[in-house]
């Protein structure tokens, strides 16, 4: 089995920390690969950054859709996730949907945890593509997007705000980025933490093997 | 006051029809003009036609920001009105959320006539985005997609069937190809049947008169 | 075109302030009339007022039906609006429902600011009636009910925590006393306040125009 | 105890039918007086009806408030309900909301067999106003108003079809002329048959007995 | 009529608190006997308490059916409810249902007052089970779980915090260990404060006598 | 990685045939082992049944859990789901629970196929209590019970019409003994068909491997 990871964006550092933790997932039970999105931003942060994106994310599809079995968008805005899965019969995971449908199996109600402020009616309206309003605490950030994804302490503030006021049971990793730190933070907060690529390999890996892909039958049928 | 109508897809008919009936709602008053969008499909139907089209939208908002008050997303899918609202500050209106809302005014349910059936999921889709779920009767299309939009006769029997089978009290109809045909659909089928331009156009000339634009503060805020 | 704008409750002054915002809209394209509603009480504010209101705006309706083109309720609470929408052909639009289904179009969710706390869950039942909740990040008032409507500060402190705390995007001016505050609040607070009659008026105006009104087939058909 | 029915139109026929249901399910245990609305037209089928019964309701709750412990209003769709809440401190209870919320206890879902189809659009605004959609199987009329409530057939007609086709668990009778057909559509149906009548009763004499009544600290506050 | 109250745990002091409760509504009218359930825990706090109180309800329903009219479950997590509604004909009730229903007719929105907060997860998973969330305010608990149910302080505060922050304007308590503070509650508050034991009742005596009982047809029907 | 699956009920021949579904898609990653529940009914099929099975289930996660990593509940209705839940540290997946969460990822609605027709309401509480209302297209099932549920004929009737009438994208088995019927159904109907045994032990064989399970802090906390 071989999955292909695409990181949307074009940064190598944080390429090489999806690929990093998605080798630990895998433990050497199939083959992944990340790559970074050919033409796209450095950060995927805006509507614009997905647009931009797109026709890199498709080639990355077309190019190698012969070759894997199956792909994960590793932004957890699932950045142009409905195109990847109307374009190719392989299935296709976004981490944001993977990560929040397991959340929702592990406990009551979860809170996203996001990079800054500003994306959260963004991160919003995407829990309510996936109908799962009802299974959301909250989305929080620090208040000052952090530079520096890989420090812990601002988001370790905003889970627990979101754990005791707002009641989760479940913390959710609001961006590939944050890759590698759901063991430490879950250790802190005696909560399930997800990191959305594993999450999102999880599933992939799974629908793999058990031979399932997304239906063509109408909503992501190919066209002519 | 100058409104631009942006084409999704690149047919110079559907241009021409879509021009027609804008002139025909601006009667004099405002300035409006239809555009194709350079490097678009002929038809906006899949996920891939909007992201092929999304580069030569975001041109045409660029390139006429400066000498137009208003743009208009003429598909009623609405592709990519999100991005086209985060990157200009001049109010922007797809036809099929001008329409669809409109319609929620003028009775207690709306049907939306589609082209075909295959996107019936996709309407349904934008419908939930726009939190219409509840005002919306049905989505209906003849059952073959029909070469010819401007044959009225199996759109007029999808629309009965909303009326008398769903309960629907207006008509929306959900292709910009459309554009003309409610005139004599309204006097047939006894309700209001509404013709997403003018809809878009009534919305997006009403916003520029009062001052008023997209809120920029978070979700479709610029960026840097 | 003429416009009348039926102010539910008696107070000239009130008529007055909401017949220069009119004017100020209209701008010498159509011909807008505001007139308060006779046997009204001073402020709409309980059922028993919208009550007491109903038969002046059903007279209202039916003396000015022949010379107007389109009617406008004035209050916030669109008192007795299925009532009118049910008795004429012609257009009628309340400002409750122009104003928040504008806002919805305009940003991810919106804040209304109402004149007082003890009709918040008054306010809510109608952004519940039309299907809004989903876009509603609060209904916020003052803690004490102001004598003075034009004082701008308490609202102001409203609307800001509406926008920091509750996550709006767009506020809305929950009383028809509030008209003519939109320009500036909207300068202090850097998002677009929606003023009611300014709203109805462009939705009203724009039907007028498009030659579109109520669906006369079910709910709001007008019986024998 | 002591039970005021406001029957909100003037027809002597039902006011006599309600009374009779009225009496036999007090059973002695409680007095129980129906009166017509003063001022009321002859049956209220749309919103000018409630209109014009409202100042004749208010009057037989002022003039009897001293008198009665608990009033009922005895129309399925519930007019005036919200105003008589207002203006009283005693319970106030509608057959529609009644018999709506007692069916949601007693299967997984209902249907509302009503006298009509031009007024299920209304039905369902009062449903949803309940926040009973979820427990909505359907609300169906015979195709022709019956000219004649009292006969069966076209009821256990639609009632037949909402159990089968609609899933319903439970039938509510959705017109107050319906009183009294209850036990025998029940043993035809073999499902539990609610008349409003009945519910509404069952409800008042028990918050009466109970001691409890409308919350009057913010949406029915009866103001100053 | 005879109604068998059940206590799904095995507490005599509970027992007979609500035992106390029920004389006083049923003030003679009716008779009512509340038994603890053999072989119950003590106290139902977790899903275990509600799986191994199961066997005893289900005796004490089978054992008691032909002599008594109605059964209610004195909990209010209602447990085991729907498995009692199964398998007699007879109406069952539970206490949590009873009382969040009837507070839904009372005012526009309601807050439960629960024993702790590690339950309250499992409150609105309960809420949302019946339709209500619209009609919830909040749950709300003391911080610190109360040895002795009976001291009023914790809870008051709880509900003033509900009432003023939450804009409950209906009162539950939710647990059948607080039956009896509802009168100098409600005093204190100033609003109605509902005891799931009294309201329960008020429902299954009302439905005896109408003659009214759980439909048999699909979700509670009793199989073979 | 050892995995038990937990049959809720007693029947030899489902245990066998879940077991050889189960063995299939493990294809000797990993160790699974299908146990009947002691004490249970041959079918689960009311909630009388899954409270009989109640205690055998919890003994079989007890006296399992320091062998086994993951527990699966093997009915499609989920029972006692929460409850196993609670009482272990283990991750716990439902076949209801994860077929429709996967389901949901692979298409635009999906439809449940049941064994019979008078458990489609149970089926549809179970959908809204996973929040997956807005996913579902149908619950649909052959008219008459199958005696024999291998039989494909009726479910793929069913399972058409739920495709072509109900707008369904995908299908879900919805009885743990129609395992193995999903390739040769899938193939007769093009879309993708769920077994939710496969899909179970996609999650929890995930789960393990992620080091993830259920959030131990207030729903499913395990008391003292």
């Amino acid at each position: 089995m071989k999955i292909l990871i695409i990181n949307p964006n074009s940064s190598p550092e944080m390429t090489a920390s999806i690929q990093k933790s998605a080798l630990a997932y895998a433990n050497g039970d199939f083959t992944v690969v990340t790559l970074p999105t050919p033409g796209a931003p450095e950060y995927i942060d805006y509507y614009t950054d997905a647009a931009i994106a797109a026709p890199g994310m498709m080639q990355l599809v077309r190019e190698n859709e012969a070759e894997y079995d199956a792909f994960i968008v590793a932004c957890h805005c699932d950045p142009n996730l409905d195109l990847l899965k109307q374009i190719t019969d392989k299935p296709v995971v976004g981490i944001g949907e993977a990560s929040m449908k397991l959340a929702s199996m592990l406990g009551h109600s979860f809170s996203v945890v996001s990079a800054g402020t500003h994306s959260i009616p963004n991160k919003q309206a995407i829990i309510r593509k996936y109908h799962l309003e009802g299974c959301e605490a909250s989305v929080r950030g620090p208040k000052e997007p952090c530079a520096d994804c890989s420090a812990e302490g601002p988001y370790l503030s905003a889970a627990r705000a979101a754990i005791h006021e707002d009641m989760a049971e479940v913390i959710v990793l609001g961006c590939a980025g944050f890759t590698g730190l759901a063991g430490s933070m879950a250790e802190e907060l005696g909560v399930p933490v997800l990191d959305g690529v594993v999450c999102a390999l999880l599933i992939a890996s799974g629908l793999v093997k058990a031979g399932l892909s997304t239906s063509k039958i109408r909503r992501y049928s190919k066209g002519e």
